[in-house]
């Protein structure tokens, strides 16, 4: 089974070479935990891999996420330009000048199918083999029995292009799980980023729930957000003391 | 009492050698436990005993569930061909192109009735021992007060047939119980799959809750998921500190 | 006052002498706890004794509840014959077979009037002593706000018939209480099973909370599940960390 | 201020004297905790002193009421004949022979004045110094927002009467408070009756929790049910690993 | 900024002074913690200190309140009949003897405008400098999506007639917070009344939340109800063991 | 990217600077923590630094709220005079003698447009730098379901006009995250400021849990309230057990 590469340092060799091609991951955090940084490394890496990608952008104005990604060094309005990376904005529903510089735009989130088309449609453009949706949970905040449905649907479409993909999920701080009932259960794969205060003290950490396709750390990894973007260190363990170095490696 | 060989190492002797005939059995757990793994090594061995099987496919498109089998090394269409392995399709309804190569389509869900015949047609027609629902939990996510009486529904056909059968129950991280209200009280055992974090690490385990008609292992195992299947240590114990040998055998 | 012994081993004795004649007794559990098995056994030991006993089958066919009392060595089929056995079939609705085979079928459920007449019938023709309802959760576990009159209701009768009857509870794992707001008020004595895991280990149990008309142990005692049934404990103690005997017995 | 005397050996110590005259006394418990036998007695001593009682049965049919008495040494029926003792029938709705046998008879419960006009009368008729109302959990089970405005109205006419009142309050087991959202804070005192395990073993306590117009003691006091009825340790303390003697007295 | 004595001993110095003027604070406490008598006593030191004051009975008949303010040696009637003292009648609701001695009476609870114009009435009648409401618990008891609204309108009031003033709220036994979602981001200050169990003995005690325009200890103090009121022990705090007493003072 | 200094001691170093220019943050806490004297503070800085600010009152009347901040040292009216403050009364609705002294009124809170208006109104005309809504709980405490859409409108408008803006947020007592289902996703920035009981002492901390745009530290800091309002200790660490020096500095 081919994997893809993250290319986010420390992450691939956790995942045992990278994510199975064609999985859906779910990216599970709270507030504040990175989720938004990791999908759109994710996707930067792809590019310099020559893989096109595709960022759906429900929580952000499109204009404030490419600014968002050049502070990290991301710049992808020259991959916009060759047709390689698209970014879908379904965050102005088309209300101001957004409609003039924007190429996919999602009118109605209320509607699944015009979101899924819109989707379907950009990844046809630039023969997309890296998807994100930034994140499912707006798509049914306000109907948690949806969830499980609307999960399955974007799935089914997802598989049928060949993209490997990340949905990130927003989770409330204590909240166990990874966002909505029945959606943990319709996925491929679960990361989950977690940012917990041990004593007074914020520290950041990721682990690998399930993937299919491949066998992964069974262990929570620390993790920086650094101007660079996440690093991931493969060879600590948080513990509920704190951070621990692993004795001969992952 | 006449006992179903599962033929998943290790699970038989905490079994005390295997799941009595014609019981139905809950296998509960939260997001990558394996439930799936589970179910079909389950069925597989059963073909290779000679025990025709029926596999009720809600999660997953049935194109993928073969090839997550043949991943493997569960490779079930010449045994579909030969008659005694099937497939029914419940996760399409009929929509794509699965009409023209599934032979057993539940087009809709909402119908109990629907899905009970479709089932009782194709364990006659391959005169199946075994089969495995993956998940009941599908059939009542969204209307919980008919969990109970869909499970008695189906028991009553199943046991009515001399099938042996797996209910595989999907339940949330962290959930307490079996999955539903009354679900767990009408099943004839009750099999939980965990994956637990012990201090930065993921433990997988499995406790044998109940089990009519045999007597069977009251201690929580440690299990791996290897390539080739489930691999239950039956010889070990699952603590609150982590693993621990058994003194002397189970 | 006199007292019904019930025969299962250790029970008498916790109970000092057995259950107060007329009283009702909620006899609580999760799954797997072993209610079903216990409220058997005794009838059964009734039977033996010349009491004759009615079971009232909510949760399974009565076929196969008879079945069921056979592996323990319980044949009841000879007591039915000679009258001082009854099975009130509330179960299968008289739908298929049982209407040709049960003499007491209970046709709707919602109601709890032709409920409590067929009960009564039965009681009247073999000059029940002894009743089982197995379980009174199922009269109302749709419509919560009924229990505790339902439980009032079927009190009433049995205390007017001179009764000594069990009233089976199903409750769920990890739930205090004896399942339903109430219903726990509503009865004579409450005897609870437990079935906990402790690092690792699952642990049996019964401890009686309360049984009005006599005084009765105040411990947790560990309890077996064997081929002739129940075997409790009267000379240990589960505490928190496991089986401990009894100094100079209960 | 005056102080009435309960009689209750191990109590009136703990009170300081007694139940100030005229309070309404809220006693909350969990099943099997004594609350019934608590109230009986509270009443029965009254009468050995000469004080005249009323005791509104909600929850068991009144003559087995008057049995349950009986088997503490409590018989009634001589009271009730000489017009000092009623018992107030609010179980029966007069429904059978209860309409011969029975003086005071609420009909309908569903109807609070007509409950509060029974009551009144049997007040006036004998010149009652003690009431029990066993329990006013049952006149607002199906319809908690009327919980404190009938306690309110019950309280008002108890009050005027000049009576010394017991309120039976039915919680469940783990249930902290009193039983029902602004009961708690209509009531001139609250005893909490406890029925706890600790590490395998039962222990019966009680713990004044206010009583207005005396100071009482501020600890949690062992008690014992017998064949006499209630025996509070007043000289002893139960603390979170059992029961320990005080030093020096309460 | 000025600032009310409380006149409670040892709460002034807790307050660092006492309670801002005009500020309106939220006296919090479960059953039985002495909410009554702490707001009773305010008002009386005011009535000592030359400053007119008023009680909103809302929980206690008119006459009872008097009488239980009598208990602990405060007779409010000469300064009834001065006209530097009032009670406001909202409990009764003018029914029976009360419309003939009660000067201020709230008919209709359900309409706070009425409400408020009787208090307003009162306020200027008599010129008041405190007032206390017992509870605001009541007037939104059954309508918890008004609780904010309706204690931000009293406090408008409040606050123009230059009033100090507490609101006495009502908690249950466990509930932490302050009573009422919203209510406790609308007032100037916080006062907490605990009654905990420790180990088999209760303890009171009291910890100022907040308070505007003032300093004020930030340690929970331990208080006796004495016959003469509430004792606060400024130099002592109460931790999780149990009193201790302050090295070198508050 | 440019940032704004808070000019609160102790707060620029743990955001490594200052709050990055154009986030919106949110600002979440319990009763009595410190949430309004913070935001007036950051308002009030800014004047001193020449950056034109405006305080949006939901929670006090504007009189109210210039006397409180006066108290503090912060006598705003001249810098409304000069034309570079706005208080937006979102209070009052215009009633009273409101609508003759304040010049920005809100007359309708269920209009989240007028709101809007007023707001957008009020930034231009003074060239606001920094906006503090005070709280954004208010505009959404009766209709949770619109508190992430409203979030969203409002960080749409004020990030167009380039202000530095935050948002307060209130949360009980011991509720865990910041204020609302989705409101903490939507924001660039979390500060959170605790009020907590540590056996018997109350403890001021805050902690930042998120800022776009900057690396803060991961620390949880106590602070105090004085007379000069907030002071933080970027040197100190609150952990479990208390108060705690950090060595070598944050």
């Amino acid at each position: 089974m081919k994997k893809v590469k993250t290319g986010i340092p420390g992450l691939d060799e956790i995942l045992h070479g990278g994510i199975p091609e064609r999985n859906v991951v779910l990216l599970s955090g709270g507030p504040g935990t990175g989720k938004t940084i990791f999908s759109q490394q994710f996707l930067w890496n792809g590019l310099q891999a020559g893989e096109p990608g595709i960022y759906v952008a429900l929580e952000e104005h499109p204009v404030q996420v490419r600014q968002n990604m050049e502070q990290f060094g991301w710049d992808v309005k020259p991959f916009e330009e060759k047709g390689i990376f698209a970014l879908v904005d379904a965050f102005t529903a088309g209300v101001g000048k957004s409609k003039e510089y924007e190429k996919y735009i999602v009118q109605d989130l209320t509607d699944v199918r015009e979101f899924i088309d819109v989707l379907r449609q950009a990844i046809s453009d630039i023969g997309a083999k890296r998807v994100v949706v930034d994140s499912v949970t707006t798509l049914y905040i306000n109907k948690p029995a949806m969830a499980r449905s609307t999960i399955l649907q974007l799935k089914r479409v997802l598989a049928g292009t060949g993209c490997t993909s990340i949905f990130v999920s927003q989770i409330s701080v204590g909240e166990t799980g990874f966002g909505g009932p029945g959606v943990e259960h319709g996925v491929d794969g679960i990361i989950r980023l977690d940012l917990d205060e041990i004593d007074g003290e914020l520290y950041r950490s990721l682990i690998v729930w399930k993937m299919r396709g491949t066998s992964h750390s069974m262990r929570r990894h620390p993790f920086d957000i650094t101007s660079n973007g996440i690093f991931v260190h493969s060879d600590k363990i948080l513990k509920n003391t704190g951070v621990e170095k692993l004795q001969g490696g992952e």
